[in-house]
C-alpha cells in the first residue's frame, strides 16, 4: 500500500497511482486526517475518497502511532491518549470509540484497531503491561465498531493488531488473542521500529503461524525491499512503508539490480534510462543523468519521478510474488531476487 | 511557453505539458543550464532534447537577464558580461559569441541574441548607450551565428531582441535597427520589469508597428492573461512568462470567470471541481477543497495541480484567441473576457 499521510501519495498524481503504478489500495493516517483537514470537511466532502478522488480501497491507521511519534506532550491512560497537535499544539484525545467514530467519518474499507505501539529496545513489564491496554482497547474498539454504522454507502472492516515488542511469549499470547477475535483481517504492529530484521522475521513467524492463513496477515511499516520477500515467505498478504516515497524523495531508487543513489557523480552522464526493467512511464521518459540533474538542482520534478518508480517497483515486486507464488517457484525466484535487492549500484 | 528554467517545467511531468496541457514548445535558460548541468554533459547528451526527453520546439533565452537578476558581481563590458554563478560564486563570462556557441551546444530550436535587460525606472542616458551597446552585441551575434553550424541534426534559428526602456524614441530607433536586420523572428524585451501596464502596451504597439508582421513577434517575460491578450491584440505572436507555474506554486490559480487564491478559508469546504471549465485532467480530478487541504498542508501535491492547470489555461487561452482571430471576432470575444480574467473569486 503506497502511503497517502495526509489523504495525498505524496509527489504521485492518483491517476498515476491507479494506472501507472497499479496500487490497489492506498493507506491514509487517521492523525493526520483527523487535525487536518479535519472531521468535519471529510464528513462534508463524503468521507475520503470523495475528498480525494481515489476509488479503490484505503486503509487508515489508527494514529495511535503518530501521536507516539510526531505528537507533543502525549499522555496514556486507560481511558486513551492524550496528546498535542504537532502543527498547532491544540489538545486532543484519541479513545478506542473516537477512533472508531473518526475512521467511520474518514470512511476507510479497511480500519484499524487502537493499539500503543511499542518502542523497540523495551522492558519486559513495559511491553507486557502496553499488550495488556492494546487487549482491552481491542474489545472496546470491536464493541463500539459493532455498535456503529459506516456513515457512507459501503461496508468497513477493522482489523485488531498484534503487539509484545520482541518477546516471544507476548507474540505468542497476543496473536492468540487477536486470532481469538476473528476479524476480517489480522495485522501485526509494533516491528520495523528499530530492531535487526532477523528479530523481525523470528515474530512475524512465530505469529503468522498463530493468525489465520485464510485472512489478510499485515505487516504494519515494512519495509524494504527485501524485508517484503521475506515477509510474504513467512505469510504475509499486506504491507505499507513510507520507504518509496521518503527515500525517493531522497534520491534513493530501489531498482530489480539494487539501489541507485541518483545524486552519486556516477550518474551524471549516464544518459541510459532510469530503469530499463521498469514498468512506469518514467522509467524510461527520463534518463538517470537527468533525474540527477533533477535531484541536484532541487527540481519538484525529481521526487516526482522518484517517487512513482519507487511506488511501480514495489508494486511489481509484490505483484510478481504473487504470480510465483502461483506458479510454485516463489521460493527459488526469492532467493534469486534477495542478492540483487540490497546491492548498490 | 511554459518556463522549464533548469530544463524542466516545475513540478509537471513532460507527458502532460505535452499532452495535457499541449505546449507546442518550451522555454530554457542558457544561465540555468550553462552552470548545471553545465555544456559537457548537455553535449554529450546530444542536446537539450535528448537530456530531457522533449521532442517538441525549446527556445532558449540568452543569459542576460538572469546575469542581471540572479548571479553576484556582474560587471558590463564591451566584451560582455562577466559575473558570479549564483550557486557556488564561480567566475564566468558571457559574450554575444560564447552565448551563440552556448545555444548551439544546448540546441535550442530558437537561440536570443545577446541583450542587455535594462531596469525600470531607467535613466534616458543609460538606456541610450545600452541600447546601443545592445545593437553592437547583435551584429557580433549574427556574425557568429552565421559563422558556426548546429551541432546536432536540426536547423536553429536566432531572434533579436528590440530594447530601450520606455522611451519612444529609443524603442523606435531599436524596433527599425532590430527589423532590418531581417531575422526569422523577433523580440520585444525589457517590459514587465516592473513598469504601468500601459506603458507596456505603449511601447509593444509602438514596436509591433515596426516589426514585421509576416514574421513570429516576441514579447518577452509576459504576463498575466490580460497582459497576453492585449499583447495579442497589438500584434503579438509569443510569450513566455513564469506566472502560471510561480504563482501556482503560490496558490493562485487562473481561471476563465477570474483568480483563485487557493488558500483562502472561503474554498475548504468547496468540493466542486478546482475548474469546471478547464481542460486538464486536473482540474476535475480534484475538488477545490481537496486542493485547499494540500496547498495547507504543504504537500508537493499542491504545486503539481496548480502548475498544470495555469499552464493548461494559458495554452486554452492563446489557442481560444487564435480561433477568435481566425473567425474575426477576437476584439469582442477579447473585450468580455478581460474583466473576468482580473477578478478576484
Amino acid at each position: 500500500m503506497p502511503v497517502g499521510t495526509a489523504g495525498t501519495v505524496k509527489a504521485v498524481h492518483f491517476r498515476d497511482i491507479r494506472d501507472d503504478v497499479q496500487a490497489q489500495i492506498v493507506l491514509g493516517n487517521t492523525y493526520h486526517l483527523y487535525l487536518r483537514p479535519g472531521l468535519k470537511v471529510l464528513e462534508e466532502a463524503g468521507g475520503l475518497h470523495k475528498f480525494n478522488g481515489w476509488n479503490r480501497p484505503i486503509l487508515t491507521d489508527s494514529g495511535g502511532y503518530q501521536v507516539f511519534s510526531l505528537s507533543a506532550q502525549r499522555k496514556l491512560t486507560e481511558e486513551g491518549a492524550h496528546f498535542r497537535s504537532h502543527i498547532d499544539g491544540s489538545k486532543h484525545l484519541f479513545t478506542p470509540e473516537n477512533v472508531m467514530d473518526i475512521q467511520r467519518t474518514i470512511g476507510a474499507d479497511i480500519m484499524m484497531a487502537f493499539d500503543e505501539c511499542t518502542p523497540w529496545p523495551c522492558e519486559y513489564d513495559y511491553a507486557k503491561n502496553s499488550l495488556e491496554l492494546t487487549h482491552r482497547w481491542l474489545d472496546r474498539c470491536i464493541a463500539h465498531f459493532a455498535e456503529t454504522e459506516p456513515k457512507y454507502d459501503y461496508d468497513q472492516a477493522l482489523f485488531p493488531i498484534v503487539q509484545g515488542s520482541t518477546f516471544t511469549d507476548l507474540r505468542k499470547k497476543s496473536a492468540e488473542f487477536i486470532a481469538s477475535r476473528e476479524a476480517e483481517g489480522n495485522a501485526i504492529g509494533g516491528l520495523s521500529v528499530g530492531e535487526p530484521a532477523e528479530m523481525m522475521y523470528e515474530m512475524t513467524d512465530l505469529v503468522c503461524r498463530i493468525l489465520p492463513a485464510d485472512k489478510p496477515r499485515y505487516l504494519m511499516g515494512v519495509g524494504t525491499p527485501v524485508n517484503i520477500l521475506e515477509g510474504i515467505a513467512l505469510g504475509v498478504d499486506m504491507f505499507d512503508c513510507v520507504m518509496p516515497t521518503r527515500n525517493g524523495r531522497n534520491g534513493m531508487l530501489f531498482t530489480s539490480e539494487g539501489i541507485i543513489n541518483i545524486k552519486n557523480e556516477k550518474w551524471k552522464d549516464d544518459f541510459s534510462p532510469v530503469d530499463p526493467q521498469g514498468n512506469s512511464f518514467v522509467d524510461t521518459a527520463y534518463s538517470r543523468a537527468f533525474l540527477r540533474h533533477l535531484s541536484i538542482s532541487n527540481e519538484y520534478l525529481a521526487p516526482m519521478i522518484a517517487s512513482q518508480h519507487n511506488l511501480a517497483f514495489y508494486l511489481w515486486l509484490v505483484k510478481t510474488a504473487r504470480e510465483k507464488i502461483l506458479e510454485g517457484t516463489f521460493a527459488a525466484w526469492k532467493d534469486q531476487m534477495i542478492p540483487k535487492l540490497d546491492r548498490r549500484l
